[in-house]
């Protein structure tokens, strides 16, 4: 199994209007399947009554997935409930911001009711028991894409004011480093503290927000240390990570796609329990692929364990957004890979006839026979076979890291820039100026990232900044590296109180700048464009004026600037011009690093390159062309013995042509 | 009276500033009128302490109507409450989905509370015992407007448990029926049914709307049987039916028209307890004037009893969206009585002074003088008095059906097609499509229509389809009839589970086409014109192909099919294209039909015609101009004898021209 | 002190990240200030513990702020309370008809709380005897924005039945008045009497909002009375009005400005209770600043106590629309001086670092340095400063009055125009047609204004009014006065029912006019240009018609119409013209009021001129230039002796040009 790239879908028999196990897994082996992830959200079937087991299901597919050389990941069933469970203690429903939650979706858990975690431990344990030494079995995955559930009930709150009480031996501190005197809101007796539900003080929101997002990562840790005690060493603990999703369309109908860093549990934290990465990746698709949410998304997963990771969920056919043209199935499978992934599972086998997912639709439609999406997923099924993991995967070393916070997340709700603009839009914005102009990006946690590993650092609406890392950036310039700032970057401490010093605070030398006024944008041009959101009027210092802002009255100030400080670069983004303008100013800063790196191919999106080294350690180069017209690309790296498409097993040496067709793709490994 | 055609109005002496019968009656009469409907929303007036009564308005107003030759239509009074039954019982406002409803608006009450039942059979009694053997009274009006007021009280769901129980005596075959397996939800033992508001499963969550539906027509079957008790055999027993409500403007201005089948009732099994259908129907007027509205709902009311209807309230003026310019509101009141009213009732009398309508005008205004409204409502109440109901009113004999269904307007809330089309989007979209093109036709309900006295069969949007329906319509075809499908019907059983056979279940022959699966139409054009919420890509098996998507890669797909099967046609449209071609299509379709039935004059929108056989045995074709512009229509129905307008007189044969005036009309009868 | 312009700002030391009173002070004595207002919104530092106080920041203020030459506006603290005091009776937070509040918030209390008013009186008495003899302390400023809070808590329940039964003896009267017949609402025994926030019923709703508004009235009446019991003659109580708010942008951020008639209280009657009446003003600045709220929002606190008024608080800069441009917060200035304010109090000193209004930033930024804001507000306060107040504030004397009212603003909600049209929008259209043509007019409450002091009357949207109102309009027009009235003025009495007479009410005569059908404006126009929101249809009696609509159908009515009636002249405007439409009949009816006035300037937006008396009884011409560009000025008054700027002491005489530089103003005193 270890050097197979897992490839296969998440199975639910239990789900099925009829039982067809064998025909299915028939198809998945002819389809270059491997593996199924069976038994998350089955816990009523597998308990349907408290303390009476029923592991029908779970055997069936045991007992037949070797037939069929299909491995097992088994899920642990906690993110959905029995209503038994429900009635036996209400409060294992979560209390939110909006009310209690009432029976019937999952992921509405209270994650610190000890009914809860009685009784979901006691169903984990007796499914391991049952399942961990089967042979197909290679490992689980803990719960499901789990988040604290906006928790506002009365254990959460309690476990907060304690949390603070052991940090604060002296109140008069607590309320001074909250800024709590404002508006009356400062207590003198821990009693005096009130339903945080209410509060009006940001600094004491966020960081209860960043409470609420440990109780996640708590509650996966308990999984993995049960786990832990049954497991055999080879079998690994994985959990799938989700991302901020952005919806559009219908309420009711599930469409929408992962976008942003995750608000409700903190990736990086949540790792460290787990021995291999996964997460669950959905974007658009037909003409709004771009690969722009599959290359984010593995850019971050990836950063947390420093090594490969599996797509646990991704996406065949769906409701009508997504349906994908023909080859984007494709396409969509090889990005993964080359951000990364050493594993595809598809969400899911079936189309569901009833219920609530129905038109979340699978790779079978509801007739469950195989139509054009299987043919296609089972032509990349046997083409990844063919190819070989050990061709394939390869693991990235990117130079560049871009920086995101959760905090400045929570913090960013409290004090938009714009209500039409959330942290995850700025994010995007600056990630999104990068994969367009293919700089390869490791996206890392801004507190706890290694930054001198990297040559350049990327900071987009960094808005909570410690003194610490404020002082490592500082460093990371003087000793060569180059800095990136983005606007509302540098603003606060991590107590989101504002930073007394002027700003950017902490790095007003490294910039060569400072200010101290923003402003909206109407009737304002950087670069010759719209620019839009907010301005931050700033004075040049020492820097270099790159755009100055073209305005009746602001153009006395500088839009973007560049200071060279000590022996690196520091380039400043006060504004959000236009990503024409934007792009200009990336190229400017990180044109040499790529140069060092010796990419085959120099384009720019629909043409996107992702490189790495694969495990017999060849130096390969995805190039795909995320276009509905044919591209013809040139071969500009100088490596001296050219480059060969690992597909095609055709050879190219610099200046020739390669012809990619609409969605299409190569692999160029150098020679 | 019978001979007689109702023209009349609702009259709230009640609501009055002073007292005015005997003038109000003068100009009833003066007006053409012969009844008004009182008492309906009067309870705290009528019985002002519980188990005191006050009949005084009631009492005048019977005393003088027969002065004034005006009949009354007593209306029971339960649809709004006096606060003192809303103190002696909480339980009396119904508990939503959104909460508890606090006392002050009608129509919130909790149909199942034996309170509200108690109090509102015996005020119905004592009215009744009052009011029954007067000679003005013509016949009772039972509530108004009822629908289940989104009931999610303990009585409600206490039924619904019982009414699951007495269905399913093996519990996991319920669990199977409804696909609670999902997500954990299924149950092993009734008591572990948790509150049905919370549910994700679409399946039990249309079961229970439907439950909901009944609980609406039980309450009414409860009154009727009551009036039963008392009535004189001559006497009627109506109710107000009242449509889907479109609203737009304010939120607290009651504006908005009646738009499309009702959530909150199933309309054909309550019209069971009554003998006259009656209904509510408002809709745009001036430049927005079209007359679809009193179109289709009248189609759709005059199938229940399959007989003519009361139209119990309609607008004169009302709020500025309802400002009718000069002879419209004849055109509306001809307009009903060509889909089959038989009466028509203006809402209401009188402006009210106060309160929550008072916008909601009235035929005199504010200053309860006669006004132009007045005045244009006398013209039309004396000139069909002139013409007499003998003459004017019409029986129809409609060819083609249009099926509605409740369940799938249900199945739609959770599977939409798009966040912008509703089920009832759907249901217009087609139903105005035949209306524009004089393509009439009746509104039935699905699952209990007879179909097989139709030509034409159209189903839009016909989700949830029996798998006996799916026969009868495969029959229907198949001996000879023409069935249209719209996309996104045939897809599920009554269950709203998805069929497991492929699509359009049961009907894959019959069509001559499959599909599996669909998407949206960005950069998607059918007949060359932009298509819009959903394409179904059809894959042809025998069908003609009319229309195929013109798309960069689902061009491969056909749009609209034609099929012909056994002695009949089935025309398939798998998408929403333009109302032009969707127009097209349906010509093509159904032009035999109407070319038999000798129409005399062949145009569309705006020139509007509608036709039956009067109660002289007369063919009748009312002919519309839906217009701002004058218009000539020409003769050109081959009777050999020709036509006459009956309200000129003026004799027209083939080739002859009429000139119709702006929202002017003519009432051809075949000589 | 008396003698001098109080300039200066609101100062929170409690909110300060560290120790700077003297620093700040030392700014501020360097800025020209005067007087800083402290200690509002402080109570959990003044009593961090029931019961235990702690005046330390109030100390240290007063103790230094003679050094500074700065005086003290002391705050009474009670519009955020302590936590302690929420925990002592959750009662103190107010029920709203969207449920209780949360401990967090300012302004969310329940006025009629035994408790709140318990403790709050003690602090303001504590505080008071703490610092009401400092020599320092120059007046007390009383709560904050007071407002009812959408109080529907059980005292105020009970209040407002126990109000209408002293008005009632009879009930069955009170049904009468209020139209409570309607949907069975009456009630016949007074334990009947429901929660009133269930009401549909408009009448009994907005005396419930007038009942509402009396306790914010009442609540400053009580504190004016602890006040009154402790200060010395020479000290003043004023209080910070502040008006309907606009939000726009993002829902936490506060952006906003102040826009119309405030609903939460009335600030006539609330103003009895003060010596020196109060606002807060906030407004766009940048592109959009155009004067309009300064003058508007002044026009209406002066007639409060016709007198000049503080401007409690104002913005220096804030969140991004509040940036102002250069010479821009001058302008700000000089307007509020132009329109009667005697003292300018910037909110606030300092930005606040953490917590909820970080954005809300003062004179001060983050960083604590003087910067171009502070530098801006320094030479405007030491221009003023030289100038002196008696030479620069001045007495109005206006001719005309535009009539606002708190119970027509109620019944808008309930019968809307338009969705998109609020009561106060109505008054800002109007309104602010007349500051562009600069008619300037005193903002008075319609029922208690003495109206015959005035020449020219405007009623934008006087819905309610009495009976004696509409007689004192009448005589008001019979004895030379001119009157305006706008569309859905006169219409109902004030008990929001509407008149049974012919509209407008009781002025049919008056206005030789009446109407008894409005529309919507479809493709209709006035003047040639679109009209927008309503139309009423207008037929003369013996007016004259100005306007007619241009319609395909409503031709024939008329739209603005003009009476000559007794001495004086009516105007009536029936629709929502095009502005430009407006602007022409305003001055076709005030140009003659205008003209006796002698204003030295005639020009309109963006030259605005404001006039009035100073101290030393010269006659003052402010003239502004609400412009990005230069713009060239015209002395046209013929005072013989010419005209001075007190500013520059250049002298002009009729036909002198004044260049007026972008955003920059004169002061014209007539020699």
């Amino acid at each position: 199994m270890e050097n197979e790239f897992l490839y296969g879908c998440a199975y639910y028999p239990e789900y099925m209007p009829y039982e067809r196990i064998d025909e299915d897994f028939a198809l998945m082996q002819k389809a270059g399947m491997n593996v199924v992830r069976i038994a998350e959200s089955t816990w009523s079937t597998l308990e349907p009554r408290e303390g009476q087991y029923n592991f029908y299901y779970i055997d069936e597919v045991l007992k037949r997935a070797g037939q069929y050389g299909l491995k097992v990941i088994i899920g642990t069933p906690t993110y959905a409930i029995p209503s038994w469970l429900a009635r036996l203690d209400e409060n294992v429903l979560v209390h939110t911001k909006n009310g209690d939650m009432k029976y019937g979706k999952r992921r509405i858990f209270n994650l610190l009711s000890d009914t809860y975690i009685f009784y979901g431990s006691r169903i984990i344990r007796k499914l391991l028991e049952h399942t961990v030494n089967h042979p197909q079995v290679i490992g689980f995955q803990i719960d499901n894409e789990t988040k604290h559930y906006d928790n506002y009930g009365a254990e959460i709150q309690e476990g907060f004011v304690n949390f603070l009480k052991s940090r604060y031996s002296d109140i008069e501190e607590f309320n001074r480093d909250y800024g709590l005197a404002y508006w009356s809101n400062s207590i003198h007796s821990w009693e005096d503290f009130t339903d945080i539900s209410g509060t009006i003080n940001a600094s004491l929101s966020c960081e209860f927000e960043e409470f609420q997002r440990e109780t996640a990562v708590n509650f996966l840790k308990m999984q993995a240390e049960i786990i832990n005690e049954y497991k055999n060493p080879n079998q690994f603990i994985t959990h799938n990570f989700d991302f901020e999703w952005h919806k559009f369309g219908a309420d009711i109908a599930q469409d929408g796609y992962s976008y942003g860093v995750q608000d409700g549990i903190n990736h990086f934290n949540a790792a460290k329990s787990l021995t291999h990465a996964g997460t669950d990746i959905y974007h658009p698709t037909g003409f709004k692929l771009t690969g722009a949410e599959i290359a984010f998304c593995g850019d971050e997963i990836r950063n947390l364990k420093n090594d490969n990771y599996f797509v646990l969920e991704c996406q065949s056919q769906a409701f009508k957004y997504w349906c994908p043209f023909p080859k984007q199935l494709r396409l969509h499978a090889f990005s993964h890979i080359a951000s990364g992934a050493d594993g595809i599972l598809y969400w899911n086998w079936h189309s569901i006839h009833q219920s609530y997912e129905t038109y979340w639709k699978g790779i079978l439609s509801h007739d469950l026979k195989p139509g054009r999406i299987y043919d296609e997923i089972s032509q990349i099924g046997n083409e990844i076979k063919t190819l070989t993991k050990e061709k394939l995967c390869i693991k990235k070393n990117n130079k560049i890291a871009l920086l995101v916070d959760t905090l400045s997340l929570s913090a960013f709700k409290w004090f938009p820039i714009d209500k039409n603009l959330s942290y995850n839009d700025v994010v995007r914005y600056i990630y999104d100026s990068l994969y367009e102009k293919n700089f390869e990006c490791d996206v890392v946690f801004s507190e706890c990232a290694d930054i001198s590993k990297y040559e350049a650092i990327v900071c987009p609406a960094l808005y909570c900044v410690s003194e610490a890392l404020l002082k490592r950036l500082d460093d990371f310039v003087k000793n060569g590296g180059i800095l990136i700032g983005g606007f509302r970057s540098f603003v606060a401490d991590r107590k989101v109180s504002v930073y007394k010093e002027t700003l950017p605070a902490g790095l007003t030398e490294c910039f060569g700048i400072h200010y101290d006024e923003f402003t909206h944008t109407l009737n304002m041009k950087v670069g010759g464009r719209e620019v839009k959101y907010v301005a931050e009027l700033i004075t040049i210092d020492s820097a270099t004026e790159l755009y100055p802002y073209e305005h009746r009255y602001w153009d006395r100030y500088s839009a973007i600037t560049c200071n060279e400080y000590g022996r690196g670069k520091a380039y400043y983004i006060g504004a959000y011009p236009d990503k024409e303008v934007l792009k200009k100013v990336l190229n400017q800063a990180l044109a040499e690093i790529r140069k060092k790196q010796n990419v085959p191919i120099s384009a720019g999106f629909p043409i996107i390159t992702r490189s790495g080294v694969n495990e017999a350690g060849e130096e390969l180069t995805y190039v795909f062309n995320y276009s509905l017209s044919d591209a013809d690309i040139f071969i500009d790296g100088d490596n001296e013995t050219g480059y060969k498409d690992i597909i095609s097993g055709k050879s190219y040496v610099k200046g020739d042509k390669i012809k990619l067709e609409d969605w299409d793709l190569v692999v160029l490994k150098k020679m």
